[in-house]
């Protein structure tokens, strides 16, 4: 059918066998000739409350065996255009936050060097500010679509400037990101003050709290930031947690009153025709996941995210 | 109160005891004098992911202790105008599915030489294909509504004609079914290309998928189902995939996305007047479903089914 | 900052340690100087379905160490006005449920001899007779906010007068609650006839049943509730069950097609400017709450009550 | 093969379905002609710690369906004998714990008017004492096999004197048991003082702390209780809890250090030829058991109590 | 270190990373060179009660991910003398059993050519039937050590001559066993006569049942066995239920009074010196087993297999 | 009774109400007067494989309600010879290991100004090295008994040398304990070699092994031990998974073929009359434990510590 890799079909190959990558794509070492690199970051130690994120990509991958290559809703076919492939886990010190972020953005630098868009299964938020390095390395300050119930700016914790909280302060302090092309979506719950959010209103963040998008479509408001983004280097980090915890139990910092996956999914389909250049999804618990659907949705919105990489096209 | 079976009351007997039955109506071993037979079809050797519905029908009558006899929103008293009671489970062959699928079909011949309409409690949905077929039998084809998250019209699967994602298209060909006046609700997700909904279509199936539903009452188009319908011999099938898995995490083959309860109430409820000759309720996965909401979910639609039966009217 | 009670800071102390009380509040032995005493009601005795409601306490305390102190959607600063503690458990008999309800209107007297406003974990919802009977004998018929699956308005169970199924019958007999400015919220599923509902309307009680309040925001209704109750002293009653199982899992007798937590956080927000008196989360069952959302949203739901209980400003 | 009812076979219809009484055996609604009743007792507002024994008799007749006619080990075949069904569950007032007390102690006086063996399925082990108070009525003062972790003599506990704390106490003062005959099994853990358990000794009750039993089997030890009881008329009273949590965890009061399954199979085997009138099989909690293997190791319990019974032969 | 595969080291690659192989052994798609070719057969449709079984190659090699290359216990250290790769699933056919057993046996056939040694991963006892006779053609009959609690020497179930509960009678008809060297450990529970057992001693088997072997080392007992055996070339088939649930809770079909952990290591460990030609380790069922553990067991048991293999030697 | 602190008493107050501190005994703020110091340590960023131990001491105080002053088995009656109170959690950085580990031991040198035995609840078992160096700076190096799967004696992971596997190696080089007086009871598994053991034997450390442990008592090699031991200032480690994942499932690293419960009671009480100047006990990870029995036995054995401590007598 194509000379892509294609995921192993449920028809050929009963869905709970095969190889434990990302939709059962053939796993790759090698990163020459990929589009798309899927690839793990199994972190917990920058979180601050329920821990078990460092098992994310294992059931990510597991429950991603359900999905098939084609998008009813939209006829996104990604594996008609992209070279897909899952080059594995990166190497974290498990017991190092500080030593784990420089391997990560060491390691992006070495995935950068190939012309290829990364798709990171966390782990917990922490890791995407030494992604954020990386890609700034690469492609200059870029968008920054934020989807959580976490604005995650804060200055430290526990006098560490570097955990899951403080990634997107740290990120516009170094310039990694384009302050006013930052969108961050379905924040929410409580906080320390006003401040909290409107810090980083002042910096030029666009926040989108969830309590204003209760019980409607995100699809317009997808296709608002989508234009204001115009063509320039997006990345898009997918806190789980921006869901309700009706819809994503397994994860470490639940807020209730969240996004649901209808939203979820509309603002991802949004996106289309931006210039994604990497994209992540953390924060899956599978300690507090036994029925693996956290997981599963997590698999998907890194489903759809493909689904809406530069080149794909529809059938 | 009345002549008719009556589910223990809670009120009389503590709900956590008494018989196993579906609402803890008597159980019945002969059919005559019944208008609608309960019953469980427990098998899972046609489920092509996460197996477990084999223990569906026992959860499912657990969790309907719960329900009362009335319907405080529509005011639907079944158990006023028909004789309701659960006649236990089919001896299927645990081993062998096409051995089964020829058992199920051969118990539902003897359950309609009554003039008694069969709720069944699954099971996978392999067991709507001989449950279809006697149905044809008795009634000849009729109108489906089919709510699932999929289509199950794929050919084969590994081979194999007759599997829970190859029911309808076999329903379609062996003509059980008025194509025109079938409905499937709900569907979404991924699949192997668009001809994968779309043949169907063909076929003159009518499809509403999941992301045209979102964030609405189906009132309205359960209405215009039912006005489609008329008066012709009408059969349900209802898949508890259909639902999104927050609300009924539960499941084999769970995609996210779907439909929410009160979507589910009002879809069935529009339904009220239709000339509905049988039911089922099929892929609750009980080990799944830890907190047996999923099955208490199953219970109430199966109730719900119950209360738009011919016959029922209001107090 | 404040010279009231502050909950222990999570960027002080890591929210998994700490004391178990209220939102990591300091605990408090003595009433003197408290406008709002948190305490636990540990029972579950009063319960028909399932228990386990007993470790409700317990676990909201354990998921409250969540939540910081101001509200980001509102702008509400509960510890900036209020002194706040939390002042354990009562001690109930375990053994009896009439001798419980003794107990806790007893306890209630002597708690509201000052001027505290008491906010209860509970615990099943036998627990609200007997907090009405000491809140009327201090404030005399109080306007209720009554949201729950139920109406909690049965005549009898078993022949006994008090239990989670009969506390509003019993209120209004006992004229604790004013009926007409009585408000149930949320009822739905079934019953044994449309009197279940319907003598209470007789009452006077305004009753929300939850299918027309389906797929859209309740702050309208919520602020219409907020003008009818003008400034009479106000109890809110809040049944973890008036939510959907999706949001709320882990209760004792759950009820599908149920509000979701936005429609919740809505409703409890128009209440601002009530006089609110006092307030109760009752029915989270732990033992059906693995993952702990259900005593996380419960907890939530308890500290958006306190952000609009009176003397409450905004920041 | 016999004349007597015999449990389903799973060969003749899958374990997963059929009716949900003991072993699958006939339903009974009379009591004549029955040599053995098996019923349920759902109750646990009698218990101290965890909640959730009310639902013990409905988990553990689903598992259950495991158990086949014949004990390979020790050749018993008791449905070749006896004639045993299912009677079903006592009506108990779920709201009084003294109302349900009353109640059992009267629906047993009904079943021994006919001579048959009761064996209970709780429930707590407060059922326990109105089971004796009945036994006692027909029998006179029993010799008492009571295998627990807890010596369950309390005097009183919240001024309540009837309790699962309290029942071989109250049994000794009311002369229900015969003391010196009175053999308390893998007691153990903590108390108040040593008095907790050597008072009962002082009344004449022979304690086998279960410290002093580790390591070793039972059959010695349970011989010599045979002999020591005679042929007076028996009642055994197995508190699942004995058992070590490892063995059994679904249990309301756990203490480690317990027995192990073969320390109790090896016991009850022991108990051959002894006159036994009554049996129960109390303090499984579903909700604490996801895996229901502590209700069926309770099944099998009560299964290896049924091949001890009086007139059960070898094959 | 070695020229043969290592398992990637624990402090090389955090253990909650890298591939999903067995120990994160490398994975092979080719045979030569292999000594030992560990495998996964996924397939739970050939079991009676609790499926899930189709997912325990996944779990099991998830958890041996914790397994380090040298057994601290007896030295052996199977890396550094053999070529063992994980080979990947068989691809069986989930919707019939009748067609997966032929799948089985021709796919063993082809593995056979090559001189390697098959540990399989189940997936329910029926691979067993399948597997032995790919074995015998290879090997002739063979020497069995059976461990199980099950003897699984039906005639039939429901008609179906091929299931988890006929596999050894199978092996005896058609030769593929020594019936004199067949050695079933750890049987016990419940049957419909003392035939269940005894017909296959008459057949030359030597039964060890569980009871026989509680409170006692199987050092001994295996020792015998493994002089018994002599030379013969002998398969392993190793039912995880031998273990009591204790220990082993995730399993299809749980019998109480079982193997201990320590038994079973020192059984396999006397094992040392045979002609082990193949093993299985079957009925991991990780719906039933949310901790993991059994699934840690099967691992190891794997593993505990793997050092007594021909050619093994101590470091 | 006593001038000294007293849990609460099950008696007085319902066990699943009152303070979250260990056995409901007063918590304190200030140490002096104080003879016991029970503590959290709540961290699991040391920690190699699962995580979630930063939940520890919150599940292990909620278990421990169930404790009564008592010891039945050996007659302890730790509360009448002992000021005991739990002091709350160290206030760990969750973010930095290095970091937590430095406020540990500084944490522990104020404890230990007074003279406090301190008790403390982890938290993996990285705890323990820092906890030693305080215990040196103020005892000495001392004797130890760790009691562990794991020698924990690996000299770095991931380039890190303070980690949960590598606390007594540091210990040893650090003069922290008599290597001599070292006792590693219950290791076991796997490893990388022979020396991962024997090296830590040179260094004198004295190790029992399970697997010569396996089906006997513990109580005559304890007693070797506390003869061995003298008048030494003593410190013991527990880590929980020394036990058998069958007793304790709910921890980090669990290997199989462990210590019994009855084995560890009789290794503690063994300990009597030793001079113990410190202990923890570590490693519980509740995500892991959804019954919350491993933290009931962690608990437990705390309590079982306490009891052997100097000055505790007999009632
Ligand atoms: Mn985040
Ligand atoms: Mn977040
Ligand atoms: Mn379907
Ligand atoms: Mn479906
Ligand atoms: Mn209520
Ligand atoms: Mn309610
Ligand atoms: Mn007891
Ligand atoms: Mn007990
Ligand atoms: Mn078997
Ligand atoms: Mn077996
Ligand atoms: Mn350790
Ligand atoms: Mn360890």
């Amino acid at each position: 059918m194509s000379d892509f890799n294609q995921p192993i079909s449920g028809n050929d190959l009963a869905r709970f066998s095969g190889p434990d990558t990302f939709m059962r794509l053939p796993p790759a070492n090698a990163l020459d000739g990929l589009d798309v690199a899927v690839l793990g970051v199994p972190m917990d130690i920058g979180t601050s409350w329920r821990s078990g994120a460092r098992f994310g990509p294992k059931q990510i991958r597991a429950e991603s065996a359900m999905i098939r290559p084609y998008n009813m809703a939209t006829g996104a076919a990604p594996f008609d255009a992209l070279q897909v492939a899952d080059i594995g886990d990166l190497a974290i010190n498990t017991f190092s936050l500080s030593d784990s972020i420089r391997i990560i953005s060491d390691s992006y630098d070495a995935i950068l060097t190939n012309d290829v868009i990364p798709l990171a299964m966390g782990g917990d938020h922490s890791i995407t500010l030494p992604i954020l390095r990386a890609i700034a390395r690469k492609h200059g300050p870029v968008a920054l679509v934020h989807v959580d119930a976490h604005a995650d700016v804060n200055d430290e914790m526990f006098g560490e400037k570097e955990t899951h909280g403080t990634v997107f302060r740290r990120a516009y302090e170094e310039g990694l990101i384009l302050p006013d092309k930052t969108y961050q979506i379905g924040i929410r719950g409580t906080g320390y003050g006003a401040d909290d959010f409107s810090e980083a209103q002042g910096w030029g963040f666009q926040q989108f709290p969830a309590h204003e998008l209760w019980n409607s479509s995100l699809a317009r408001m997808g296709a608002e930031i989508r234009r204001d983004i115009g063509d320039r280097p997006t990345y898009v980090s997918y806190d789980i947690d921006s869901l309700d915890p009706a819809f994503a139990p397994g994860t470490g910092t639940p807020e209730i009153g969240g996004l649901t996956t209808p939203q979820a999914l509309d603002l991802i389909r949004a996106l289309k025709g931006a210039n994604i250049v990497g994209c992540d999804l953390v924060e899956v618990s599978p300690p507090y996941d036994p029925s693996g659907n956290t997981a599963l949705t997590g698999a998907n919105l890194l489903y759809e995210l493909l689904c809406v990489l530069p080149g794909v096209g529809q059938r």
